[in-house]
């Protein structure tokens, strides 16, 4: 029996429960796979602070060049993260004939291309899995479960801190900031959220997730991103009253034959979509296939386990690749000839939420429907509260479907009107469910 | 670019819907697999009848032997269904050499260790994934998304013809009976749906995926097995009561190091739990693993197009095996040498739900708690109905945790009490989740 051996650079969460389920699954893994997975060399700065799994102290270093260097090494996993050091390191693996595993979402999503076309010449692969979803095997799905399908959609809930907050916020009624200190007293929330509440960590997870689906390459600069900091515990009540939830959703689909959408905001989902049970720090991804109809995968977003599970099974599939000598088997990502224009965002359409500040006059909601009205927006239903804070009264309204470029112009304008005391918001529907 | 040949037996709704997806995706395959697929014949026995796609009639056979014959054939998928002579076809198939797909899940249930070692001798591959909810890739993720894990439980609802019938039955109270009308009306019930009513279509997907999640051998008659029929709306009714919903659930799950439970019959479900919003014909499976922790996978159960994907994306799996001449990648099942006990069910334990069925006497529900009391069953909480029937009235009660073999004796003596007029309902909970 044939043993493949390892190199893991970045001994961090992790790095460490790669360790831990390689060793405590050894005996299940190797009649998985009828071989055999060793890990030959751990990399890092520290080696010498305790972790929570024994590892013999040899095949510490804090040698990276040693490890890539180490010819009997068959497999690098790179769980250091970020931009630099890691994509050299990756760069040079490749260089030495060596097959990559990595969960560097950021990484991927900036610099995704460079790397995928230097394995795909040095006839090595990179495997992503634990970069999108760790708890849910997204990218085998797509690739490989779907591969006979036309993608319509992909909806992800793909950013487990910014759907604690806005679940707890429906949950409990909490604000946006009380919902995010608890994330952050329980772990869930790094000290900068930023990423996470902004949606760039969701934005980078979809421009790893909507090549692999369309066939089209997608940079981050090509994405809507907008964060969940604004949403408020009213906008979910009000939502809940119109039969939706709130989630930041990742969402990437076809519109006509030639045009994707590709964007990261919170959205409005029907109340009783499967979707919206996703609660907590749970990931969810949607996806429509033109013969497999609607699939759903659920797991848990990160955390050290899932990733872990996630990097192992990708350390599985290269061991069988290089069991039975087949590298390139599937490729990391392939662009198809017939590329899709990434339609921007100000082409888009749906249907809208909006809760206008207004003060308690009678003509009110009459030149806000005249405004809409002159924008081609027809508006399906609407909430006027008694409710009244320092004066100001909110209008909650639906929309029919409208122009995204239409609603902006509409909202700048009643923005300007001077019953109209704070900003408007606006939240968008999705339509695919 | 090599082109890789499809020897089809079976021209049915399954083997239609084949042959269209690989007719209109034909192109967006291609670029996926780096490589071309092609349906080189398709036998059935009858080859007039006309289709819903248009296929070259000089491909059409309904010689099974010239097809397995054919020398440039790669891969034989078979899609007649049932034992004979679809068992012999993909024997014969094996010993040409060729690879084979197959959606037959009768077949692999009670066979299928013949046939997997026959292909393992033949050192070709036998891929299923349409064998068990087309419309979710289960096998391609519990072989390969969560390799690296022990399975603690798949928990799952794969038979789609008893989910609409339950569904019906909570949403619109209808009866049994009505559900399974208006079931056969919309073509989701077959003429003679006892196989899923029963509970034996989910026991044959059961027997094919405990033994992926376990390592260990599954017969049919290792399950214990329990259908719909007897499910009433009233119990639909009186479990949501108590919070749960009623699901037909296939459950295979480790009980301790060295046991496993493999079992199907309706479940209470706490409401609020995934499982329970899935509804109508949809499938689901809910999997938990050492590392990963709980996953869910939604989506269509059968039907034409679901099944089809699944068989393509099989087809797509052996072309790669074949494309980089890596047979048996993946073992369609490996058995582990520490075979595990399948526990009988007398010795399983759980809560329970019973209904009972009384005269409306003041000493009744005393006599019922003494029975139960002396074989330790301990009551969580009952509900004791006004509406009466004929006299008759329903008790209904929640138990804590009891032992199936004490709830069976006690059952047994209550039921042949004076008082009790009919035989008390009893329906288990699930505890894993």
């Amino acid at each position: 029996m044939r043993t493949i051996n390892i190199g893991l650079i970045g001994f961090g969460t992790v790095g460490v429960g790669l360790v831990k389920v390689l060793k405590s699954n050894a005996s299940l893994i190797k009649e998985r796979l009828k071989g055999e997975l060793q890990i030959k060399a751990i990399a890092d700065k520290d080696i010498v602070s305790p972790r929570s799994v024994e590892v013999d102290k040899r095949i510490l270093t804090t040698d990276v060049e040693a490890l890539l260097d180490d010819s009997e090494i068959d497999i690098i996993v790179e769980l250091i993260g970020g931009d630099e050091p890691a994509k050299t390191y990756i760069l040079e693996a490749i260089k030495k004939g060596k097959h990559v595993v990595t969960a560097n979402k950021a990484l991927l999503a900036e610099q995704g291309e460079e790397i995928f076309e230097a394995a795909r010449r040095g006839g090595v692969d990179v495997y992503f899995e634990g970069s999108v979803g760790g708890g849910m095997p997204i990218i085998k799905i797509l690739k490989e479960g779907l591969v006979a399908n036309r993608i319509q959609c992909i909806l992800g809930i793909i950013n487990g801190t910014a759907n604690y907050v806005l679940s707890r916020m429906s949950q409990e009624g909490s604000s946006f900031q009380e919902a995010l200190s608890e994330a952050k007293r329980l772990g869930y929330a790094e000290a900068d959220p930023a990423m996470d509440i902004e949606g760039i960590d969701s934005a980078h997870k979809l421009t790893i997730l909507a090549p692999i689906g369309f066939g089209t390459r997608v940079r981050l600069s090509d994405l809507y991103v907008e964060g969940i900091a604004e949403i408020t515990d009213r906008d979910i009540q009000y939502a809940r009253e119109f039969g939706y939830s709130i989630k930041l959703l990742a969402i990437a689909k076809e519109v006509g034959d030639e045009e994707i959408e590709v964007r990261v905001h919170p959205t409005l989902l029907p109340q009783d979509h499967l979707l919206s049970s996703v609660s907590g720090i749970f990931n969810a991804c949607y996806l429509r296939g033109d013969c497999i109809g609607e699939v759903l995968i659920y797991g848990q977003g990160a955390g050290q386990m899932p990733t872990a599970s996630a990097v192992a099974a990708d350390v599985v599939d290269l061991a069988r690749n290089l069991l039975s000598r087949s590298p390139g088997r599937v490729p990391a990502i392939s662009y198809w000839p017939s590329v899709k224009r990434i339609r921007p965002m100000e082409e888009s359409q749906s249907k809208y939420y909006f809760r206008f500040s207004v003060v308690d006059q009678p003509r009110v909601l009459a030149e806000i429907s005249g405004i809409l009205g002159q924008n081609d927006i027809s508006i399906a239903s609407v909430i006027q509260k008694e409710r009244r804070e320092l004066d100001i009264v909110p209008i909650v309204m639906m929309t029919h479907e409208a122009k995204e470029m239409a609603v902006r112009l509409a909202l700048k304008k009643i923005d300007e009107l001077p019953v109209v005391k704070a900003k408007t918001m606006l939240i968008r529907v999705e339509s695919m469910i």
